[in-house]
């Protein structure tokens, strides 16, 4: 009943595409996104490569339900060894190119390899064939989409690529398709940089077609309901993630001036999603057969191109009040800057507030930072930087390294202005307000993430509201009302919503439609969207065992590659008082974050010492393959 | 959402009945059956009590689920400390008297003390009074059924109660409602013989509704249609659970002469369901509002009556080939006299047939027997050895103290012929034939039990049938093809189908019904029952918890009062092999199954030294509050 998983392996450096066939029996055990990739790469990779070399695998992989007509099940992962963290590597991307990927008759392609030219992927149903992209290295995104579509004459052409930055093995490159969605984190765009491989392009394909007609009708039905009622997402797409950063900053929690604070009274209005919507907003964009439409689209005249769309919540906190940039305008061309270099926005932030922070306390003067003044709110600064980046021109060759490598380079203190978890830039989610997701940000195996688990649902105290009961299927039904508690009940909501989220990765969901949080689709939901869309008759049992698979197997990456209880920490700054706004005094516990941590393993069925999945736990979740394959 | 549930608390020291509410949302962790039962007992009693003592709280309870208008609902369980076992009594029961108890706007009754005089618990709704059973005490259960609905005056009442044997305290007696239906096991009759509760009444109320007729009647169609095709439930209807006798015996899989052998050539077919069906069947009966309608009625004029309904499977094992009895009609009859009595059937035959196993060996003689000779096959003695123990009269005062306590007594190596776990006789499951229906005998916390597992499923190699499909959404997808093995596979096998039918059991199902083997209804279905049902909206995995979650209380309760590994075993003779028939030479691995116990501990997060649940589970499970009170 569970369909086979049909995988492309291209042997970049034979020049060689192959098919291989997954039976659905095992299929159905990763059933898509990193599950599918962590149990291609476990299977043909041995530890302790070099994420840049040849020897990497670069997974790109959808679900079974990809590109069903439904909104949110357009995404697609990518799955490698990070060159950033030097851990499993896992991001995600929304648009149109995963639709059209799986549409084509694929669930995953594996690259190996390094071709000896530039190349670029490009499939057209049974067509598969690696091409010349000689002629497009070194070009922005922006560039190649039009080169690309010009060449093969298809004007719906979807194109996922890197830009220079990968090209240049930016540590945090990302891989950009629509010129505005990013395969964000973990710099997989590096790996495909060192493999001289340009892009992978799909060419449209026909709609699926789900498995029942009329069931999949009544599960779009409740969405639509659910949408015209829903204050959360109108709101969503009305302001786009970005619409909650001016509320984060009045309870004083916007991460600002790299993190040394929560409160940016100076610039939160300015670079809100409400400012964006009233100012530079020209549109709204969606991702394939999507209802929610959150994409911004915006534009300044001769300044920012629409092409590259708007700032989400994410970007417009690092690239913003990270950096204490006040000027939405300037997030903008930064956001633009990085779709069009292809870097991961984020990291990018982090990176660049990491210098500020050095530059301002005397750790790094003009004479490092090729004469520029890196004071906080230097709005110049920023985009000339981010292009520096992606050159690896100058000083932008040092931050191309990320923050944690560029701390160790500087020296004298600057590991501590790094705010990162495995080398990996934290996320705009304050650890002391939300202390779970302080708590995923450590364990996560590809470093701080915000996207790995549900929030405390700090705001929802009423037990009737559907986050709460959908929660409540999750057997999530107490102790989460009190914000700042880390107590048993709080670490298995973390637990138990990351499993759930892993899932909802796994099969390619998008969390603004499928998480708890936004009141449009759960659990129960996603459970009869496998078995109308694709006829699989499953379970929120086998469902959350497969996301706890999931995590387990890139822990026990992890583990292969020498990671243990000391990586999952989070940076000392967290652990100090806030200085002011409403946040004032706050701070995360440091023991009760280590009695958590300790908590968490013993939850996961994990080494408390080590922080790695026992044996036991490997052979509960059927991954005793993995002991044999050691 | 979730109800509270409505709870009676009967003193019977003080003849005063209270009524107690649980909140819903604690409710909803414990939602009935044991569950609820061990809720209450672990929050109200201390451990270290006998069993027998008016300290002993007994508790009936039901689920939101029963009396529900679809079939397999209407099941009751008994929940106290085993005078059999000493561990935690559990017993479940089918018939009418659960769906109007409930129905009459109660979830549980616990009883506690123990009343001066006899009295029986009548319950009209909300007028709720214990009455004098001085009249009824003596009686078997067919006249005491008489003597109350001609009391009271209404001939719809339903009466769950205890006969002579549960007076006397036979440490197997048993709770009979209906004349025929059984709380069968872990000697709860004698729990209610101590505290003087002869029986709870029940009015017969107004059916209930469900949430939504809506959802409850596309469930109920489904049923019928599967209903119509299901040759296994046909066959259950056709020939009850003593269909299957024949084709173990087939196979030597049928326990016979005290287990001594599978094989019962002499006797299988006589004692079978379909010669029942050809011969003494005159009736079928049912539970309420089932459609499945297993139950047997059975007449021989002047010698058995059908008010007290036809052998099952266990009892026509346990009373036939266990001890080497060859007629059908003294099956039947003991079944009634057990039934009369109130006594459980399978403890009954297991101990008789210790009985003559001692006796054919020579351990005991006729000087111990009154003058019987306990010959394998002596028809004769069967019936009368049944109302000896009954009345604890001579030799049955020994045998009602079950095998393993006789043989204490007996000596001289009787204890290699009481074939018990904990204490209590084995159902008619042979471990070597079904080694993760053993191990579950083995680890079960009210002793050995065959309702708590699925079977291993070695008739069905189909992977598109629906018994399979349904365990996929178990996560159950590989490894049970093999009989014999005892690997990870087949104990996770094991162990998540026991959280299945913990839930089941918590819910109060009936396990033809609901367990996935009857291909009637399956995991989702549960999840739409409990929607369709009472409004509660859940998933499989915050059921499967649920299971998990009573199973790890019931481990708890067994802690407190010593039990560990070593109690976690099975009798010596499934380790040898078997002697003839098609199973001659097949024998349980020893090694195999200590090694499967280890990783059954394992997976269940139990200390692998004491077969105890961990602080850590406990925690994960949401019961630190065990530990609190400890």
């Amino acid at each position: 009943m569970f369909p086979d998983a049909r995988i492309l392996d291209v042997d970049l450096t034979h020049q060689v595409v192959k098919v291989k066939i997954l039976p659905g029996e095992i299929y159905r055990r990763y059933p898509g996104g990193s599950a599918l990739g962590l149990y291609l790469m476990l299977q043909y990779m041995p530890p302790g490569i070099d994420p840049l070399s040849p020897e990497n695998l670069l997974v790109f992989s959808v679900s079974p339900l990809t590109g069903l007509p439904i909104s949110g099940q357009s995404r697609v992962v990518i799955t490698t060894k990070s060159p950033l963290t030097g851990a499993i590597g896992d991001s995600q991307a929304g648009g149109f190119f995963p639709a059209h990927f799986k549409a084509n008759g694929w669930d995953a392609v594996v690259f190996r390899g390094k071709s000896e030219g530039p190349v670029y992927l490009y499939i057209d149903g049974e067509n598969v064939t690696l091409r010349s992209a000689e002629h497009l290295w070194g070009k922005v995104t922006g560039e190649v989409e039009t080169l690309i579509k010009e060449e093969i004459g298809n004007q719906g052409l979807e194109i996922a690529q890197i830009g220079p930055a990968g090209e240049n093995l930016v540590r945090f490159a990302c891989v950009i398709n629509h010129c505005n969605r990013a395969n964000g984190r973990t710099g997989t765009g590096a790996v495909m940089g060192s493999k001289n491989l340009k892009a992978v392009v799909v060419k449209p394909a026909k709609p699926r077609s789900p498995a029942s007609k009329e069931g999949f009708s009544s599960l779009n039905k409740n969405v639509v309901a659910r949408l015209r009622e829903n204050q959360a997402v109108t709101g969503l797409g009305q302001y786009g993630t970005a619409g909650d950063l001016d509320g984060f900053n009045e309870i004083g929690f916007l991460p600002t001036k790299n993190w040394r604070t929560g409160f940016f009274p100076e610039g939160a209005d300015n670079i809100s999603g409400s400012t964006m919507a009233e100012t530079i907003l020209t549109g709204r964009d969606t991702c394939y057969a999507c209802a929610v439409r959150c994409k911004r689209v915006v534009e300044v005249s001769g300044r920012v191109d629409p092409l590259y769309g708007g700032p989400e919540y994410e970007t417009a906190a690092a690239l913003g009040s990270y950096c204490g940039v006040t000027s939405l305008e300037t997030v903008a061309l930064a956001n633009q800057l990085c779709n069009m270099y292809g870097l991961d926005t984020i990291s990018c932030g982090g990176t660049l507030s990491f210098a500020m922070e050095c530059y301002e306390t005397g750790l790094i003067d003009q004479t490092t930072t090729d004469g520029m003044e890196l004071n906080f709110g230097n709005q110049e600064v920023v985009p000339r930087l981010i292009e520096m980046i992606a050159k690896r021109e100058g000083f932008g060759n040092l931050l191309a390294e990320g923050s944690a490598r560029a701390a160790e380079k500087i020296g004298g203190g600057a590991k501590d202005f790094s705010m990162t978890v495995k080398g990996q830039e934290l996320p705009a989610h304050m650890p002391q307000f939300k202390p779970s997701v302080g708590l995923i940000y450590a364990v996560n195996p590809f470093g701080a993430d915000h996207q790995s688990s549900e929030h405390d649902p700090f705001l929802v105290t009423d037990p009737e509201s559907q986050e709460r009961r959908w929660l409540a299927q999750l057997g999530v039904w107490k102790g989460y009302q009190d914000t700042y508690a880390l107590d048993d009940e709080k670490v298995r909501f973390a637990f138990d919503t990351q499993c759930y989220f892993s899932i909802v990765d796994t099969l390619g969901l998008c969390q603004f439609v499928w998480g708890p949080s936004w009141e449009l689709y759960g659990p129960t939901d996603m459970v009869d969207l496998c078995k109308y869309g694709v006829g699989w008759e499953t379970s929120l049992f086998e469902l959350m065992r497969i996301g706890e698979r999931r995590i387990n197997m890139m822990r026990y990456f992890n583990a292969r590659e020498g990671f243990a209880r000391a990586h999952d920490t989070l940076p000392e700054r967290i652990f100090k008082p806030l200085p002011d706004g409403h946040s004032r005094g706050i701070a995360l516990d440091r023991d009760q974050f280590a009695e958590a941590l300790t908590t968490y393993y013993q939850f996961a069925g994990w080494d408390i010492e080590t922080g790695n999945p026992t044996d036991v736990t490997l052979r509960k979740l059927s991954l005793a393959w993995l002991l044999e394959l050691a």
